[in-house]
């Protein structure tokens, strides 16, 4: 038994020191977005590979491996601290197959690959980046071989995202959602009364809008003692503790819905993290269970709480007070039609609810094609372009607008895109059994109150950490595992209302 | 050749991943000052404690010393090659005679008295922390007898701050010092005509205060593209990179001085920093000589060039304008009169170029009597307040007043006090010398031009880096050692002027 705990307490000790680690690379990522002077940059860089250099080196040095082995093979183990070891050795498993030399060459393929992703961008010319692109899919190809898979090597990449997903599920998920998409959005488009969303496009103050932001994260409870919001260019969420848990917006004094969209967004992500069990700093059980559950947590406050009624009759004065030349004589009905507008666009992290997923099923096809050998680098921007007109009706007229508008692959995130779809399909059928379970959630909502809801999903999602994996802690919360048509139902609803068919 | 090639390569590879942890340590200060909720404070001191431990145990895992020991046997070594060598010896020997039992004790004793000192200020009672101080002088005691010393223990601690400084040198310098000090303060308290200062003390608005702050930094060279102001409580430098140092500031709408003194100050402090030779990363070559000459710098900038007329004959119009009703009518020199009024003190920090140093000598006085164990904690309130009415002519009223007001002694600095005096004769004795050498600097000042100056600093100081001491780079700067007779000429001349005697 004393061996038992040395073990355990040392293991804790090791995993809390390259928590310390991550967390202050973290604090370095937010400030290169935030207040870093443009001339530090390199050094920059340098000092955040450095870092994970090291975390790194003390995670696969083999004592942690040693420690795990040897407390997995104690009788008297509690089940949730086995969980928690046992996603330690997964975690190893993956690591210790990677040699150094392979991690450092990805490491510096990706580096140059988004040097050349940002020129490509700049000359709006994918020629400037394929040849980078082709060899970090080759390196992602090796890092599946490395590692191992059953069925699919692409099962490999998606387990680094969303632990226990495969590739052959995801295909399920979306056979059941396409074409149910694709008939609602015919009648979106042959619904006889279109909405008209000019007044969310005027002049809005940017301080105003600033202030609001504020007011809205206070409100749906984003702790501002444990956290902060700054401006940078691409919104984001950053965790540099426990008690630290940072948001940034971007704010458009013409479009009123980039500050509204971010602040719900990157709170749906912040609360999460603040709501995670601070006792096992370090530990899975402090950590979060996966992309798609964080973004089940970010798209639940975007759209079934930001894009819904109740949120809105508690809100809707403030904003029309705000700025009553742009919605002083908008009825709520009128706005509520607005933000939900659908248009299929070429730009993902600009479309709607429904047409979103087409975006995100033409990277996900695209990543299994190159994965699979089934498609070369050379061969990518024709299929892109064939697939956007198939899939939404559109062509591409340059790259920016094209395949070149996603960081992901430049970074080397390949099978990141489709736990975006999974994050939205989590959120309606979190926000559906919070409904089922908190009597008269949506009056309280109605009325400005989040707390139970906020309760809610602390319980049920935050504080079960990693120790679950995704299909676990929806059937726990849910009654049930992912079930798409829970989603399809949420987005029916809406349109009936919005395009009134 | 190749194996001291090979050699060279890997020490400057180890010695910037540690400048690497080293900076990354620095954003987690800089943030814990300026951004940080308060929240995280907790997760902050972990974090900068493990990354301190990490750089600590990597730089004496003993491969360091390998390497530096293997180099120093070549006979083809550079000159200035063997003295970055020679600097990271020295700072191995030290550092490898503190067992990591011992840091981590003096460590933790640090962290509890910074708290009790925090609580004995809320209380205003020195009890509260008299017994952790006096843990921490112990603790300083051994340390000064694990490293060794010839002549006196304090030296042992002086040299971390101030390389090659000795007590009995202080000593000289003081005793040089005090007499004059003490003459001219009579001199000044009998003359007839005392400066009025009451038009620095109005209401000066925060937002044209800052805004002028960044006007005089950008006027006298600080570069903003490496590096940014924020405020702070107290106002600091700190360097993120050799292309990221940045400064703080405080603003008090009472009293435009806080503002002012602190930006030029600061700015000393960093243009010192962004002066250093980059190309060196890591290594003694681009590191600051001392505390002393890091001193000197800001103390140029405040006081030779900052409560000067040349400076002021540019800016005076600037400041004048902004806040008119306080200055409109005042003449330039009663301005300069009202800047460098003399007034004994009970605080270091708010004392007059003359005045001040009799709060160091004080301290100084204090802490030798301390480690050579001739003055106990328990007798230390009452040796603070008799020196404090010897010198200065007061009684502190309370701790607050008194013993409590400085952090240092709960930081474990002692022999830290010290580089403070000496920085304000450096300052005077290299202003004398760029005076003596530039042709015409006054005039270049008068017109708000500092280019000329700078470069001088560059050349004579900044780009010495750490490879000289003090004594060294004065004597190369200068002509001879530190002189504290040229310090007296420049008060002397200065006060003559200003008190009309």
């Amino acid at each position: 038994m004393g061996n038992q705990i040395k073990a355990a307490n040392r293991l804790e000790f090791l995993m809390k020191e390259i928590a310390d680690i991550q967390s202050a690379s973290s604090l370095l990522q937010w400030d290169q977005e935030t207040y870093m002077p443009n001339g530090s940059a390199n050094f920059r860089s340098r000092q955040i590979a450095t870092l994970s250099g090291i975390a790194h080196e003390k995670f696969v040095s083999g004592e942690i491996s040693d420690l795990v082995n040897g407390l997995l093979e104690f009788n008297t183990i509690d089940p949730l601290y086995q969980r928690s070891l046992l996603r330690i050795r997964k975690d190893l498993d993956r690591k210790e197959k990677l040699n150094r030399n392979f991690v450092e060459k990805l490491s510096q393929s990706i580096s140059t690959a988004y040097q050349f992703w940002e020129k490509a961008r700049q000359s709006n010319d994918f020629n400037l980046f394929s040849s980078h692109l082709n060899t970090i899919v080759k390196l992602k190809k090796e890092e599946c071989e490395f590692i191992g898979y059953e069925a699919n090597p692409y099962d490999v990449l998606l387990d680094e995202y969303e632990p226990g997903m495969k590739k052959i599920r995801l295909d399920e998920i979306f056979s059941t959602l396409l074409p149910q998409l694709r008939e609602l959005l015919d009648r979106i488009k042959n619904a006889p009364h279109q909405p008209n969303d000019e007044f969310l496009r005027g002049q809005f103050d940017s301080k105003a809008q600033w202030e609001m932001g504020i007011e809205i994260l206070s409100g749906i409870g984003y702790d501002f003692n444990r956290g902060r919001q700054d401006i940078s260019t691409h919104p984001f969420t950053i965790t540099t503790s426990p008690d630290d848990v940072r948001i940034t917006t971007r704010i458009s004094e013409n479009n009123i819905q980039e500050m509204l969209w971010s602040c719900l967004h990157e709170a749906g992500h912040a609360m999460y993290e603040q709501g995670l069990s601070a006792n096992s700093y370090g530990l899975p059980g402090s950590e979060a269970a996966s992309l798609g559950i964080h973004e089940s947590q970010s798209r639940l406050w975007e759209n079934q709480i930001g894009r819904e009624f109740p949120f809105w009759k508690a809100h809707y004065s403030t904003i029309q007070q705000t700025f009553s030349k742009a919605f002083g004589s908008v009825e709520l009905s009128d706005f509520y039609r607005a933000i939900n507008l659908v248009e299929p666009g070429f730009i993902r992290t600009n479309a709607d609810e429904l047409t979103y997923h087409f975006h995100v099923y033409i990277r996900f096809k695209i990543e299994c094609l190159l994965i699979e050998d089934k498609l070369q680098v050379s061969d990518l921007e024709d299929a892109w372009n064939t697939m956007y007109q198939e899939f939404l009706g559109l062509t591409p007229k340059n790259c920016l607008d094209g395949i070149l508008q996603d960081v992901h692959w430049a970074h080397g995130s390949f099978g990141y895109f489709p736990t975006y779809s999974l994050g939205s399909l989590y959120a309606a059928q979190f926000y559906n059994s919070a409904v089922e379970q908190i009597p008269n959630l949506e009056n309280q909502l109605e009325e400005g109150n989040t707390a139970q809801l906020l309760q809610w999903l602390k319980k049920n999602i935050y504080e079960k950490g990693r120790l679950y994996n995704s299909e676990e802690i929806c059937t726990m919360a849910t009654g049930s595992g992912l079930n798409p048509n829970i989603f399809m139902s949420y987005l029916n609803k809406k349109y009936q209302s919005v395009y009134q068919f």
